[in-house]
């Protein structure tokens, strides 16, 4: 078997076979380092792995040259799954066998202010469904679920292989840092893929999530696809498209997996930024209406618990996604979920106060500068996408691998698409550290876009539909 | 500008810019040499060219990913123009403007038995008409124009520049190796495409051979386009697409540029070797109907005046390519054409009275094997590719750059398609110096094709035609 043939049957519209991906895949995962890489290893004479490396290579040229033609011929689903399990054979997968039950996972394909695992995670573990997360850091507009939890004093998302399990043992949920070498194969393709142009295929995007989701172990995985400006997916089309190919994944891989399409217009919560955003998950486990910092969404309550329902309903712990809905919404308001999520911190070093009194125990800004509406009328667009890169100028987000992150700045929006305002009403505030804060300021309220109208005039927008589509 | 955004601009079907176009395969012919170059010069901590390439770099990996795109969205006439373009300005250029009048050159894109350019070059120059002829060695089923002249005793390809530029316009014609460091993007894209399946693309291909030519300076360019089972192209739909490609390259780029699709299904000349091929190409010059090895091939005189022909037209000395034709005979018939290949030889170092007495003066095989029909019947196919590989097998060949070629070895064709042959008749011969001829012979014997039939019976085969198509 040779890499040219492999990449020439796919150049051509061949159907790869899954022996040929393998080969393909494995081949890459344990060829030579990144050129950049290798290239620091025989500066500084570590040249073991790349010797080991040539014996059954494929180059990253013959890698960029192969997923080009994948990018513009695409993939069966037969060769999506192949592709899926060549990456996780690659690299070392999670036991979750010692855990009784049905562990679930979900994964959000990236939005502004999704807040939602923070929720999620406690609640489900309060419903008697084990959570077992391994989260990577990654990049984007604020820090990921790892980021977030640290802003929690104490919290510490480095838990042995043994402290980990034995958490979901007894509290149904553990959140921590990626330990094990997972997906070697997703990690060099990914950035490879981010230098060549060829990240947009739904494939290679489709196999590169659920490969981690697999090697992760769960038994059930649930997908928030995202849809809209400040998604990934701009439209629902594409947004099924590539929910329909990570379900197919899981599904032929033999774990129960379904995707729920949620809007991605404006921010999902009205947090964006790492401590802001766990004391609005905080409030909403706590059924207020606002926290410190602002008013919360309802919109982030919503598709929560409508996520929620979806794993009660696959875990087997309600006959329907309606019964599932209503468990949710019992174990929300019931104080159970926050109750678990005091657990969970305190489990992992945290402290548990800060479920009461997160104004006070999270990190907190020394700036907070309203953005202000010039004129009146009715909110008609709120760009996601831009609030996202005001959090991130602010120092929310990281632009670089290892870039360290300030937890407690950030924006709360507290008006959303289909408010009405006056003139000089408070849209948003900037928490900032520095003088940052202007050109942040000038974003946020750039981001907004203010029609004409309002309650008295033509009545309010209709309410944006939250839930756009699911796949099972 | 971005290397990402012109692979992205390719990878959707857009058309590239002449200025995005030169930005890329500038950046890759300057940016950082292959991987395993790279890792050598690190090694031995040559790593001052790896520095300077890293100022403006596109990479490997980048520029296979651009190639598929290529390959799979093709290219406008204007974008492989400016390829091509881009590629000749890449590196040095030859300046044959202190040569009078129009300069040719001509270029066959290969096939098994091609000895044109041997008979072509002091025919053209017999008739008043400069020809400056750079040569790389290259691989294939034999060597390259260049190492067919070696064979001849004391004949010398390193030239000086001066002494080639004056030999030019001296006698009309000159043969040296490439000595200059003509376009160095081709040779690295050209061994990227040849590990990631990115070959036989139309505007890739006619812009590599087409930098080359306009590289060396020619004002008017001939293209052979060798179509059928032993040249690249197997069929005239794709031959044609190739000879539209580089016509409109060279005329866009201000060369005259015309090309000839010319009959590939069988070998061209009878000898396929490097001194075989000399041979045969003296007798032709010397209008004598065979060499000491054998008879002469009619198809490959014909196809060489058919070019003589376009020359004389393209360069002036014809109104006509049937005026250009008849020159062509004349000069031939003349002995004009035989007498400027001795001067040419002599001029370059050799022997001259190779001319007269080839037998004895070319290097010499120690067996010379007959290869016999099995039964009678009607020649109906002979695989030029098979003989072309029987001969590479003998060592008339080379299998990678470098590698030392046998100037006495190959295969000497008597019965051509539509010949009737009776059981036990000589179909070919085999010139080897070991005990390969053996493996030799059967593939020979099993390139023929030999079908009930013959004169008595059915009537000859109609003969087939040799000239395809012209574009111009």
């Amino acid at each position: 078997m040779r890499a040219y043939d492999i990449i020439a049957k796919k150049r051509d519209g061949g159907e790869l076979t899954a022996e040929e991906i393998r080969f393909f895949i494995h081949g890459f995962a344990k060829g030579k380092p990144f050129v950049n890489q290798e290239a620091n290893a025989l500066r500084s004479g570590d040249e073991e792995s790349l010797d080991n490396g040539e014996r059954h290579c494929v180059t990253d040229y013959q890698a960029a040259a192969w997923a080009m033609a994948v990018f513009l011929r695409g993939m069966t689903e037969a060769e999506t799954a192949a592709l899926t399990e060549a990456m996780v054979t690659s690299g070392e997968t999670v036991d979750l066998s010692p855990i009784p039950g049905i562990k679930v996972d979900k994964h959000s394909t990236g939005g502004v202010g999704d807040t939602t695992t923070l929720i999620l995670a406690p609640l489900v573990a309060a419903m008697g469904i084990p959570v077992a997360k391994m989260s990577g850091r990654g990049l984007g507009h604020t820090g990921g679920t790892l980021d977030k939890l640290e802003s929690i004093p104490g919290l510490s998302i480095d838990l042995s292989r043994e402290k980990f399990l034995a958490q979901v043992k007894d509290i149904h949920v553990a959140v921590a840092g990626q330990t094990a070498n997972l997906v070697p194969a997703d990690q060099k393709l990914y950035a490879l893929r981010d230098v060549t142009a060829t990240v947009e295929s739904i494939p290679l995007i489709a196999s590169s999530v659920m490969s981690k989701k697999l090697a992760a172990g769960a038994d059930a995985i649930l997908l928030d696809v995202k849809v809209g400006r400040g998604a990934f997916m701009k439209n629902q089309d594409d947004a099924k498209e590539l929910a329909r190919a990570m379900v197919a994944i899981g599904n032929r891989l033999g774990r129960r997996t379904a995707a729920l399409l949620t809007a991605m217009e404006q921010p999902l919560g009205n947090a964006v930024g790492n401590a802001l955003e766990v004391a609005e998950a905080i409030a909403i486990l706590a059924n207020r209406d606002e926290c410190g910092f602002g008013p919360i969404s309802a919109d982030l309550r919503t598709v929560t618990l409508e996520l929620a329902a979806r794993l009660a309903w696959m875990a087997g712990k309600a006959d329907s996604v309606e019964a599932g809905l209503h468990l949710a919404e019992t174990t929300l308001t019931s104080g159970a979920a926050l109750e678990r999520f005091r657990r969970f911190v305190a489990a992992q070093g945290g402290d548990s106060r800060v479920a009461d009194a997160p104004e006070t125990l999270l990190p907190q800004a020394s700036i907070r500068q309203p953005v202000r509406a010039s004129h009146g009328g009715l909110v008609t667009a709120l760009d996601a996408m831009a609030v996202g890169r005001a959090a991130a100028l602010l120092g929310a987000g990281r632009q670089q691998k290892g870039d360290p992150i300030d937890p407690a700045v950030g924006v709360v929006i507290h008006k959303r698409i289909g408010d009405t305002v006056k003139a000089g009403d408070v849209l948003a505030e900037v928490f900032a550290n520095d003088s940052r804060w202007q050109a942040a300021a000038q974003a946020v309220s750039d981001a907004y876009a203010i029609g004409p109208g309002g309650e008295e005039e033509n009545g309010a927008l209709a309410p944006l539909p939250l839930i756009l589509g699911e796949v099972h």
